[in-house]
């Protein structure tokens, strides 16, 4: 490669990505055709991939760790929305000319923290140029026991709607980001930004779910988007008590202003939260996770043989929704 | 998305790819977060990606489904270098608006073709837009007995080196394409782009060589800047018989005119036959997987101590290499 400012391919897969190879070794060192992975016997692989473009996905000139950091979580969400706990994956990136050394090696550098936070090792991938913007595919994999994996299709009837954490954050960091809303303090707008840059996948909870949740997905569309994929691979309806939608303090600071409604936050996306329905019989051994893994898991709603959605506010009226998130089922 | 010559990317997905997957029970329709899929207790999964960009590594209009097949082919062929059977594989692609649905149609109905021809099966993937050239990866998953892969850095020395098939095929395909090599007829002009747009990877003779050969890969770089990846990875040499390496009738026609040396083909790239080496005592053998699975595998030189890469002519005498295939190691 004859640019000056960024490594030729080789160069780079063996300062930059061999060393985030090394707790692997069947990733041969990045060296070879392929890797080779052991999976357990007694477990099976459970594969997922997220491709994103600059411009479309994330802004040209976001921090390349976050980039780094945010393609690999939101991949990690959803082995966590399977149960699935992680294990390796392959990275491919279509670098243009604007890309140069040290934007990789910060790139790098983000994927090597969340490596280690997550307990997750690169195994391999492709190096290539494009004569257009930056565009990163993740593929992750993860194992999970037999017959244990969390499919979408599985809500019954009378389940609790579970969700993890808080809801609409990462929708009001956009909007702030998009200067759409002015005013807030710093310390909120700080935090809700974060959110939005900096999704957390819920890889300690999805494989305690196994065996618990009958169904599961991660809320990247919005709550009740997300919500319809599982109502209608399951055949079901649900209804959510709107007031139960957890909410971050920023979040509900920026409701009690009136200017951003309860509908916006749970139309919205990038949540990276885990939606899931139990039955009430699950609902002390949820508490009991909640409590040692240290993730909120609020009870929002429940499952109905009636194929609808409907989504109730604290007098248990129905909201009517408008918005896109709504439309996709 | 409001584009009205393609589909939006929950109805590609249904439309297009889902059939696609229906082999695999652990694909769930392309419906959920992930696939799961079963790797056997006495196996180990191989993967394996490529990343493939209009303009870079292919022409924007080159015909849909060949772009799919070799798309598809460049990582079977990864897959067999290893020794690996082929089992799924997940595909991303970022679309531009160019790309309508006729053209998907087209992208798919080649994937169909191959997936039926290798008995590969699609479990996963993305769809994206991307304000820039068409972009497509594709990550392939096989399997391959526990300890069975075979490495790049396993020669030895004495071993004796093979390539499959012909040699220099696709380079002359490239040129002619870049109307570089005037005047051939019409039919070897056919034969060699077929073989650059068309790689045959050779997923039946990979797994027959496990047990047998030390060290293999699949020509991508060209043969010698191959042969330099085995050499440096196994602390080896080799002497290369120039002479000896098969080339097809239509490539022999071209050198018979003067116009295209040898030097040229074996520092080629594209050729995706494998290039291994085994010990003289399995000769017997691998004449007899060469009958059985009808690719011939023809030797070409041997594995030395000295760790320099030697080609020679028919009189034994050196033939000094100057292009860049050779600079690699």
């Amino acid at each position: 490669m004859s640019d000056p400012r960024r490594s030729g391919e080789f160069d780079l897969i063996a300062r930059l990505f061999a060393p985030l190879a090394a707790g692997e070794p069947g990733a041969f060192g990045l060296t070879d055709d392929a890797a080779v992975l052991a999976i357990p016997p007694d477990q099976r692989l459970v594969i997922t991939t997220d491709t994103m473009v600059a411009g479309v996905h994330f802004l040209p000139d976001d921090p390349p760790d976050l980039i780094a950091r945010k393609l690999m979580r939101v991949n990690l969400s959803d082995l966590a929305a399977m149960g699935a706990t992680p294990m390796g994956y392959t990275l491919n990136t279509a670098l243009p000319k604007t890309v140069d050394d040290l934007w990789m090696e910060q790139f790098a550098k983000g994927l090597k923290d969340d490596q280690e936070r997550f307990g997750f090792t690169l195994v391999g991938g492709d190096t290539v140029a494009i004569p257009g913007p930056l565009t990163l595919t993740l593929t992750a994999l993860g194992r999970v026991g037999t017959g244990q994996e969390i499919r979408r299709s599985g809500a019954r009837a009378r389940d609790i709607l579970y969700v993890s954490g808080c809801i609409g954050d990462a929708a009001l960091g956009l909007m702030i980001l998009q200067k759409r809303l002015p005013g807030l303090s710093a310390e909120d707008e700080r935090a809700l930004i974060c959110r939005y840059h900096l999704p957390e996948p819920r890889v300690g909870l999805g494989p305690e779910l196994c065996g618990l949740a009958h169904a599961a997905l991660d809320v990247s569309d919005g709550l009740i988007a997300d919500l319809g994929h599982i109502c209608e691979t399951s055949g079901r309806g649900a209804v959510v008590r709107g007031g139960d939608v957890p909410l971050s303090p920023a979040a509900r600071r920026v409701i009690a202003s009136g200017r951003v409604s309860l509908e916006t936050l749970i139309t919205g996306g990038d949540d990276y939260e885990l939606l899931f329905c139990a039955p009430p019989s699950a609902s002390a051994a949820l508490q009991a996770i909640s409590r040692r893994s240290g993730v909120a898991i609020t009870a929002i709603g429940e499952i109905t043989d009636d194929p609808h959605i409907r989504v109730l506010d604290p007098d248990g009226a129905e909201i009517c929704l408008n918005r896109a998130g709504y439309t996709h089922f």
